[in-house]
């Protein structure tokens, strides 16, 4: 084990999230917030002074085997988030540090369940923070590091961190190197970002709403800075978001592809049309279902639906509308599209639309199989074939993915809440959605669970970040042995 | 396509069908109950006669080709649930025909959901024949008639007729020769049947109710004849049921190795283990969730957790107590035994604990894989390599279970049932169980819901009960070429 490695890419991280935190600290100060600037200070000078003392174990190789990669990313996330909640805790914000990690892990995870029961009572340095982590997470801590960090002849072993990280059943490289890769995707979400920072100003968002949204939105995160999500916006400003959740639900490499004007493929990309249609088909579904509500203002619910089924199907998790309250089919919808998630590449989580095409595809296999025993029949993706190794990596996925959540709905059950809201809690963190139904809805908050809930809920939202597999490795004794 | 051969099935079945409603018959022309008897008698006029025409076309080969047992298995019980309908409809007991198949469908399927609203109100002859479905669709209706009627030449090739209508990821013939593997099965069955009948009567039930109680747990159906299913029965009785539900959850090959004496297999059996364990662990804690219900009585809590943890793992669905109305915790426990279910090759539903087994033990395979690549890694069960393709098919099987799932409780959600009524109503029938939770919870029944709800979960109970493809292939054009 290349534990010294390991060690410098925490150590790296540390650093990383210190430079992160000027931001806010200047904000607090600027705004008098004391409390709040004591905490973000104190965070960076214990990240920056943790950080040094790592560094003076140099590696003696900065090769990592993916079994390396795999454990340096779990970890370096738990690192990254038990550091970030210190400034809620140091500020006094957040007094139970176990409400800290919660917050700080659906930060980085891009999640957006939230134990604040008032958020607007929270400073801003911190509300600036607490929605940056959401930029961060959504793109990859490991990613940015990769892009921006020199990392010698290491760099290119470094695929199986970025392949750690990445969402999706399988990893583009865009380009043969990996540092430019990663320095494109950044690029491309920088540019996003800015664009929806700038359309939001243009609707008279003010700059600090319009910056921590569109972090939320860049990141598919979902954090709030108002009691009632985006219920409070003009249309004109939900709409703008309705379409940037839905943009940073594709996958990046699209983005590229259109940048490379290579229409054609973008055309052929089967994930991105069973995305669309499946966002598409349930607006209008919802649309139908809900417009009663709305006095059959077919306009209105439209609006709330696409704005709905955008947030929840990219795993955002903002809400204009109390969607508890709907009817039951369009509940039921949108705990489908949690499931589902966005594209493969994104920011969102979810199992992805790329999953849900490749497990479609097997089973229609398996049927032809039983039709025409003799005949060899193979799955194709965009008119590629895909190998049989990412097919059972898929189905090993969907199995942990399925014991995960069955495992933590019974733990959170202890805690006495209605069915609906232990089932749906568990589906909203696992798949890093933010707001579940009842209990746990778009207009409530995760402060009433007890503390085994929400480390539960907090490990389960680390375990949909990362899909799976490098948290589990964390809890492998095998996984810590020489090989 | 075999059409004919197929065609000689149903009418196979249709002929055993009618015999079967015999014994109904006379109880209701002994009780007087005249439409009843009419209902009945006018059934076994109609199945006769159809058989008798259908017969006219002798198949040309009584090969037939794995695809046609799939579709042969499924169309049987399609038309064998269709046919079970008619004396309800007849009779008037049940005057919509969707009620009457659902309810019969549910029978066949050892499902137990019901859509009755006071089945004490029912004429006993339609109570037996209700209860009879039960134990005739337990250990497979197909399986029955390959054991008592002469099949000639074509025997062997009905290996898969059985396949399709056996529960479990593999079938295990306990001897070479299909026709008496069946004739064991069939045999171990109805002594076990007789010695509950034989326990009941001594423990003071009426012969009436020991006949349909032990139908009911036979094959593991779930169907009471009293509104409180079996709250009103002794402490005694109701033990009894609780030992004899989990009997019939076991694969009975099992009994068949004790037969022969080979305990050594069967003291490792994997399946039989974790089976037996998962019960152990999920009665101990319910008994310690529930016991403040209970005013801290141990042995009540103990009493009531045993039965419905026997009942609910086993897919029998029997209730000595609403445990709607008990703790999340209990209830999740009891949400996630559904899914489980019993063992392979016996009569319960769900997805089996063998398949579980054998997800967890490939499941761990991939994570050993991440951590030694070069490692070649095979799944063993007791002892025997599993074939890839068995495993294979295991994750095909519950892609298409989830999917099923899914799209069900979509459509039943339109009922504007609440989501708890929605998600445990579609997991109770697609596992065949019987009760769910809240509206549909085990003191009330399914006679609320729609037309098309009704049909959905109709179409879940045999999708389950046969294993999902069967089903399918019915619905895919292409199984219907010529191949």
């Amino acid at each position: 084990m290349n534990y010294k490695m390991i060690l410098r890419l925490i150590c790296y991280i540390l650093r990383v999230e210190a430079v992160c935190l000027v931001p806010p600290l200047g904000i607090s100060l600027f705004l008098g917030e004391r409390d709040a600037a004591l905490g973000a200070g104190l965070t960076i000078l214990l990240c920056g002074a943790l950080s040094l003392t790592t560094c003076f174990l140099p590696p003696r190789t900065k090769e990592i085997s993916p079994r390396e990669g795999f454990l340096s990313v779990a970890l370096c996330w738990v690192v990254v988030s038990l550091a970030g909640g210190l400034p809620f805790f140091f500020s006094g914000a957040i007094p139970n540090f176990i409400d800290c990690f919660f917050e700080t892990v659906s930060g980085f995870t891009t999640t957006g369940s939230s134990i604040l029961t008032d958020v607007e009572a929270m400073p801003k340095g911190l509300l600036y923070w607490r929605s940056f982590t959401h930029w961060l997470g959504g793109m990859g801590v490991l990613v940015f590091l990769l892009a921006v960090v020199p990392m010698g002849k290491g760099r290119n072993s470094l695929l199986h961190v970025m392949r750690a990280e990445s969402p999706g059943p399988q990893v583009d490289k865009l380009v043969p190197t990996l540092q430019k890769s990663a320095k494109i995707l950044y690029t491309i979400y920088i540019a996003m970002t800015l664009i929806q920072i700038t359309l939001l100003l243009l609707g008279g968002m003010p700059l600090f709403d319009s910056l921590t949204i569109s972090f939320g939105t860049a990141g598919t995160g979902g954090f709030a800075i108002k009691n009632d999500s985006m219920a409070g916006y003009s249309t004109y400003l939900q709409a703008v978001c309705t379409v940037f959740m839905a943009l940073f639900g594709v996958n990046f490499s699209i983005y590229y592809l259109v940048l490379l004007r290579q229409f054609g493929k973008v055309l052929h990309n089967e994930e991105l049309w069973l995305y669309l249609g499946i966002m598409a088909g349930a607006t209008a579904l919802i649309t139908w279902d809900i417009a009663p509500q709305y006095n059959g203002d077919l306009g209105q619910s439209l609006h709330h639906a696409a704005f709905q089924v955008s947030s929840i199907m990219t795993t955002t998790g903002f809400a204009t509308t109390d969607f508890n309250l709907w009817p039951p089919f369009s509940k039921m919808i949108l705990v489908t599209l949690m499931i589902v998630g966005a594209c493969a590449g994104s920011t969102g989580g979810g199992i992805k639309a790329a999953r849900v095409l490749l497990l479609f595809k097997s089973g229609r296999r398996s049927l032809k199989r039983i039709i025409r025993p003799r005949q060899v029949a193979q799955v194709h993706v965009d008119g590629q074939l895909v190998d049989e190794s990412v097919i059972h990596n898929t189905y090993s996925y969907m199995v942990f993915y399925s014991i995960t959540a069955i495992l933590s709905m019974l733990v959170v059950a202890l805690d006495e809440q209605s069915l609906e809201t232990t089932i749906t809690g568990v589906l909203t963190c696992l798949n890093n959605v933010g707001p579940g139904m009842d209990m746990v809805g778009p207009m409530s908050n995760f402060a009433h669970l007890s503390w085994l809930s929400k480390l539960v809920l907090s490990f389960d939202m680390l375990l949909g970040r990362l899909e799976i597999f490098p948290m589990l490795l964390l809890f492998m004794p095998g996984a810590w042995k020489r090989s």
